[in-house]
């Protein structure tokens, strides 16, 4: 059974010919770039687009990310991927993420980020209230 | 018999898994990325790194792409892919190439790129005389 | 004006941060993986998933790709792009592509690919009549 | 001070336009298109290419992956990626990179991915003996 943060997003992905490698399936690369199309479409739909958290001067960048590979994905599959934030921590915050087939009932993958917050000049900064209270 | 322009260089890259797709084969946006790799080679050859380039305040960006597809390239083939520019405009300048597989034999694709000089607003700009120079 | 082929489709990409380069803008090659993805939606909107088009025999390489910048799409930014097959030749047919900004009043791209018909063992083919019958 | 695995190669790669984003610096997924590079390159290096690894039929999909970032590649930046095995499993074995700016003075990132053997219908097997060896 699943313990997944909440609240989450579900996020609907179809898997192009140029995602694909040489064993046909989805490359393992692909998968980090579904998990920022989907923390993107997480920090929009509880929030504000991410364009404008920069704008606010909080910037996000990745410190750490994983990805537990399951079962393939291949060309033309729908994938559904689950995400949302595990853990807030003084000066950074952790998304989750679950990626499931068309029909939801096979997990895929599973994977996470770990976030920095730093201000534009790229110092570490405590996360931002407004920032926290967006997804509370 | 090919007619290509001089100065010229060749540039070496081998094909990775991530760049090839379900139909076994090198990607064909793919092409695009290794052009890059050939002019920005190109561009160091002959006169200085691109990083430089944008420093004296010339930005180069892409105004026409297009390659033509012969014949495939797989999962750890050494490619070789000759590069010169072909004609210098008043604001912009024309980039030709040419891969081949490892024994240069097999011409794989050709391609060109067109650039505009632009300044770092943004607004299009001579070619510089200095940048001309560098290949001259 | 424009005379794109009919019948069309259009079809809804947001740009992610992991397409865009260092000029903050999408990267260049990131259009054929659009131009990619709208043709397929093409295939599937008037026919057929492009996976029963390879399960049927009939593969379909790109021979040629083309793509005009006219202005440049930023991280964030939904773009409509809209696809058609412009040309039938004996073996081969051309794709257009037109990629506009959200409101669909600026024209950001213009692009083309053609591709060859060809059986699983990669000879040519003529365009089937099942094939061509699915646009008409 | 660092442990890491015996041997190892070193492999080098140049930082790509096409491979940053909006940030100016190395996308987070492109770590694991260079550590797929690097580790391509240590299997060439100490026994075959990978491609006749997969006609001997044994295929070596990633089951998980992981990148530690630590600071920011940028454009033109020439990367040094150390590449070692650092435990065999029954079935699968681990990879471990690391990534060094030029001079290799400055750890960038630090991953891992671990990979199953599997025969050519995806069922998992014990790592040939024949495949250990070519590392000892």
């Amino acid at each position: 059974m699943s313990h997944f943060p909440w609240p989450d997003i579900w996020y609907t992905h179809r898997v192009s010919y140029g995602e694909t490698d040489a064993m046909k399936v989805l490359y393992y690369a692909e998968y980090l770039h579904i998990f920022e199309r989907s923390r993107s479409a997480y920090i929009r739909a509880f929030g504000i687009p991410y364009t404008e958290v920069e704008e606010r001067g909080l910037i996000l960048p990745v410190r750490e990310a994983g990805c537990r590979y399951r079962a393939p994905a291949r060309y033309d599959d729908v994938l559904h991927i689950r995400a949302g934030i595990r853990v807030w921590q003084r000066a950074s915050f952790i998304f989750d993420y679950e990626v499931y087939n068309e029909s939801r009932d096979i997990l895929l993958a599973t994977g996470f980020t770990q976030h920095a917050c730093v201000n534009p000049q790229g110092k570490p900064v405590a996360v931002p209230e407004w920032f926290y209270d967006l997804f509370h």
